[in-house]
């Protein structure tokens, strides 16, 4: 049985390492600086936890680092040289960053993970690379214990691909929070908006969302964008979003057309 | 039985004439000024379609206007003096828009309506606004008719809730937009995002918006930031939302901390 060495004890190495553990793999042992997070993952899984990066197992298949995105530099060089894959899973960290292990890769779970929220591991695209054949085939062959779309992905397309999910997630959710904060202060619940929500998720789904645009902007209705741009006259940053994020639709779909006539 | 007329024939007009002939109202006429528009929603409901002002039915109990908003004034400008209740649909316009009226109000579906696309209009928020409580009394009578959550919100609220919308619907979609774009450039599959599209939405019906943030303007992770805005150099309107959008992440969660550091 493979045996993995998790680094990191955060929402995407728990989600990670319960998936494999699930899938049958030998969680060897859990690693974080702070070593009641690595205990409390660590139990989870029967592995043993670990804070300093001297201790760590040698002889893992697999060593997985689910770090943020910063540490992950200072977690590889802080490591022991090891024989097994050593892989990272973000999205915005470059292969190279892995290279004084002889065998090095990425192991990027497509997601957005949150604590408390179990996730299906099995729908979740798992993007792969490498720096040899052997480490590809090997770090595929793990993923697909896990999920049932797995491919492979070089740094290029994996920042692609992380740029498109800070859109269509990070961003998506930050318009539900302006939203929330422009009901709150107008005393409206946020239920109110839940049918809309749900509706255009849909929509995104089973449409191109290029042809499911709809709204003011689509329109080119500039009586009904510049009421709203007065109306947030008092929250600056929103007002920017709604005046910029206007301009990019009315652009789309009426290009060569001045934004405001 | 209560009769209808409808002027409109777009998106709003026909998904909500069709509910409203569901739910056993009588649609007298179907206006549009073009007159095979109207004849299509007519034939669908039984009505007679009418293109000219002149020709409309003047007894019935309601007239309700399901135009674009910026076509609202000049359709009630030209319509008949008639002592049935005239409500518009839209979230933007003022109700003294239709003051020219007896009885004048606001029937306002709070849902985005796509053509071809059937929609559950039991479950969709019908905002109502009268200028005499017998007209919010018999709007509110007429939209429990074909929705489970009638409510009064007076102009000011229905335009909060409107820009509300326009950030989670209009803005969400062109997020979507955005990413689809960013992916066929690298050529990626839409496809992979949609895992990531359908828990970001779950996430924002089950619990708190500003709860579900995660990415990196939430941790404030200025590297994966910078490197995403220069990887978006050769597209100014998507660098600009990129920046825009993170900024008031920060801002949200890291108060008073300089946005590039």
């Amino acid at each position: 049985m493979k045996e993995i060495v998790i680094l990191g004890a955060g929402n995407v190495a728990t989600h990670l390492t319960v998936a494999l553990k699930n899938a049958g793999y030998n969680i060897k042992q859990v690693y974080s600086r702070n070593l009641s997070n690595a205990d409390c993952l660590a139990t989870l899984v029967g592995a043993e936890p670990v804070s300093d990066l001297k201790n760590l197992y040698r002889d893992a298949d697999f060593y997985l680092i689910a770090v943020s995105d910063a540490a992950i530099l200072t977690v590889a060089e802080n490591m022991p040289r090891v024989s097994g894959i050593v892989a990272h899973t973000a999205g915005s960290v470059n292969l190279a960053t892995l290279e004084r292990f002889e065998r090095h890769g990425v192991l990027y779970p497509f997601q957005t993970f949150t604590k408390d929220r179990g996730v299906d591991f099995l729908n979740i695209p798992v993007l792969i690379e490498g720096n040899r054949s052997d480490v590809k085939r090997e770090l595929v062959e793990l993923a697909s214990g896990i999920s049932n779309n797995v491919q492979k992905a070089d740094s290029q397309k994996r920042a692609a691909l992380h740029i498109a999910a800070v859109f269509s997630s990070n961003f998506v959710n930050h318009m539900y929070t302006i939203s929330q904060t422009l009901l709150d202060a107008s005393g409206l619940d946020f239920n109110l908006l839940k049918p809309l929500i749900s509706e255009t998720t849909q929509k995104a789904l089973t449409m191109n969302p290029v042809d499911a645009q709809t709204g003011p902007a689509r329109r080119k209705d500039f009586g009904v964008m510049g009421e709203h741009v007065e109306r947030l006259g008092s929250q600056k940053l929103y007002q920017d979003i709604y005046q910029l994020v206007s301009k990019s639709i009315v652009n789309t779909y009426h290009p060569g057309s001045p934004f405001f006539s």
